[in-house]
């Protein structure tokens, strides 16, 4: 995949993906909380998208995606590869269009995610748990079916989709000071830099970053994507290395990495519910993390944090939280 | 205490219940879920008191009381018993008055309630965990310190405060056809009633309340309030009798009572959290059980649910979902 060949996508292409959701997509609620404000010292305005359908960003991407197919693509169906959330958003939306949506699904998956897939009636073909395997068994669907590859975030109605968020956060909140995103393979923060530098070029864009799935810290750091990282982290939403297009575009915006350890995404999990009362997953916690641990970076700011998902395994619970039985 | 004593309060009680607490409170969201209309064969909407300040409806009848109270009468300060939520509201409310604030509780408060009480700066006072303790340690309270005692749900001031969120609820839906409370000591089905009866009076009311704490539905059924009944029920909030002001209210309104057992409103807690996406401890999940359990009642109707709180005890969670550690 070399982001060179593919035009890059614009902010007409967010407007464009908006028009085309609006009527499937939720406009999800922008949280505050006091106690929260406390805490931390800023003014912090959560955007509520484990309330978007599937429960997690990831359904404006994917519902753009097939949204923009053409009839004649659209009728062999879609293909894609994803541990959860993008998984079970391209079934629901293939699901509204009523064509064929084939998932690829790795070994170690969450089961909640698992289940939103099947649910949706996408067919999973499971593989093993790494990209080779991954991409190997989406190319055989792709020969099979002739379906189209909708990556979970390279695709480019993917990342105008995903840039929805922020087009919505900042529409309602023009004046945020900063705007912290979780970054796994890039489709949200690269998506959410398309809407900022038309809606708020002067505000700063933080990537949340765990420490076990560093790439995109070490590719900032460098300048080249770095693909060496292997992914150690329970924010099993982060653990994808950064797309190059996805790169392309985030190091022409206003942007920092900021990366947190898993304890710390653990205690600001805690935090966004027991004081928040939102019921999000790992990956989410992760901005609130990013805000906590540099209080300098945001004391006083009025700062967006886009809250990814809420898929989490109840069942998990008790390792999540360290609890006893 | 003797209902025929006092006088009633009316739904103009409520309105200057709604204007007096307009500063401090939270108009909360009402949310709906696709999946669990799917689920239930209703349409439901769930009014958010988990997202009210400390985190449950009780901060508008503690908040309307505290603001109610005479200068005179204000200066010494207030007192109530309460495991919980009820003493963190009045915690606040006095806080934002500046006024001294006691909250008697009983052994074996949830920790995350006792913990928002002694955050809020009110006099935390021990007692043992039944009526005449608490009722005894009131009355020790009050003529130490001269302070107005404001009772958990009997007060007329909480009963009008709490009727708000019905207020708000059926101002936002006037259609609803059905509208569910969960029912301890009655406070907010009473201030409900007030409610229903000027903006709804063909809606029907619904009390969901714990098998294990059925002390309504037995009142109900003679026709004469029930003190017998031993609460054990994991509804921390729900274990109170019902007040005879509110049996009082309750028997004038269109009002029935459903019970459910705790693995119910287990059941139906986890698919709030993981279906709704609403963080709510058990007493507020009675209510979606309630509607679960009784599907000929509710098919295809457009019914109200008030989500009553969200002050869960994370460390408890193993044990509430019954989740190996």
């Amino acid at each position: 995949m070399n982001a060179t060949d593919t035009p890059l996508p614009r902010f007409a292409d967010v407007l464009a993906a908006a028009a085309r959701i609006a009527a499937h997509a939720c406009l999800t609620p922008v949280a505050t909380s006091r106690s929260l404000n406390e805490i931390s010292g800023a003014h912090l305005h959560f955007k509520c998208e484990q309330l978007q359908r599937v429960g997690a960003f990831k359904f404006r991407g994917a519902c753009n995606a097939v949204l923009a197919l053409d009839a004649g693509k659209a009728r062999r169906g879609v293909v894609t590869h994803s541990s959860g959330n993008h998984g079970a958003a391209l079934a629901l939306a293939a699901r509204i269009r009523g064509i064929a949506c084939h998932v690829v699904v790795p070994d170690g998956a969450v089961r909640s995610k698992l289940e939103a897939i099947e649910a949706s009636g996408a067919t999973v073909h499971r593989c093993a748990a790494n990209l080779v395997a991954r991409e190997a068994a989406c190319a055989n669907v792709q020969n099979e079916t002739g379906a189209t590859l909708v990556h979970p975030y390279t695709t480019l109605e993917v990342i105008a989709g995903q840039g929805t968020a922020a087009l919505e956060l900042l529409t309602a909140h023009p004046d945020l000071d900063a705007l912290v995103v979780p970054v796994g393979g890039g489709g949200l923060a690269s998506g959410t830099v398309l809407a900022m530098q038309a809606l708020a070029p002067r505000c700063q864009l933080y990537l949340a970053e765990p420490t076990g799935a560093d790439d995109a810290a070490r590719s900032f750091a460098r300048g080249v994507l770095d693909h060496d990282v292997v992914p150690d982290t329970i924010c099993d939403g982060l653990r994808a290395g950064m797309g190059a297009i996805n790169f392309d575009i985030l190091r022409n915006g206003n942007t920092r990495v900021l990366t947190v350890d898993d304890a710390q995404t653990i205690a600001a999990m805690r935090l966004l519910w027991s004081r928040g009362k939102q019921l999000v997953e790992p990956s989410s916690a992760t901005v609130l993390a990013a805000v906590l641990a540099n209080p300098a970076l945001f004391e006083g700011q009025k700062v967006g944090l886009i809250l990814s998902g809420g898929n989490v395994d109840l069942d998990a619970l008790p390792r999540l939280f360290g609890l006893a039985g």
